[in-house]
């Protein structure tokens, strides 16, 4: 199965370009909407707006606040997320393709 | 000489946080101010505010106007820069310090 969030959920995420180094996704959804599981590469998250998200993988969950212009890392992970906020959702994904840091334990959400 | 843009303009510059990937900074200033010469890695920048920039490096110089909300390669060079417009300029720089793409040819700003 192709986990890729481009994949998995066309609507939301979208590839702004990428090289040798990294992938460049864009991201937005607004209040209510909810992706389906996917995966991610260690990737830098930077906010544009504010939002509130829940995160889940497995049996487990988490909420996320964050407010824009924050720059946060989120290490490799599978999950799906749900605005559960007011505001919509607008982030940028700098994915990593050259990491060393792939053998870190997997967290869920960012490291905040 | 160093030439790490957090010490040679601290004023403008600063370290969000960095791992063994990557080294993120933010990037703040106002109209007229301007940047000493300072060096850049391979780095993705994300831009928080709309500004127009002067980069200047030797005897050359480039335009550079961007809208918030930008994602652009910077490719490793040295520079220095001038807040050129009406606005604040605020980015958030992803330095990687694991890029293959160091023997590309050195350009002037950003590749946009």
């Amino acid at each position: 199965m192709d986990t890729d969030p481009t994949t998995t959920n066309p609507e939301f995420y979208r590839t702004l370009w990428e090289n040798d180094d990294v992938r460049v996704l864009e991201y937005r959804d607004v209040p209510g909407q909810e992706t389906t599981p996917h995966e991610h590469p260690n990737t830098v998250m930077i906010t544009l707006t504010d939002f509130d998200r829940r995160l889940s993988s497995g049996g487990g969950s988490r909420d996320v606040t964050l407010p824009a212009g924050a720059a946060v890392w989120l290490p490799a992970q599978s999950h799906s997320g749900r605005n559960t906020g007011s505001t919509p959702t607008h982030t940028i994904l700098v994915e990593l393709k050259h990491s060393t840091a792939a053998d870190r334990p997997a967290s869920l959400g960012p490291e905040i």
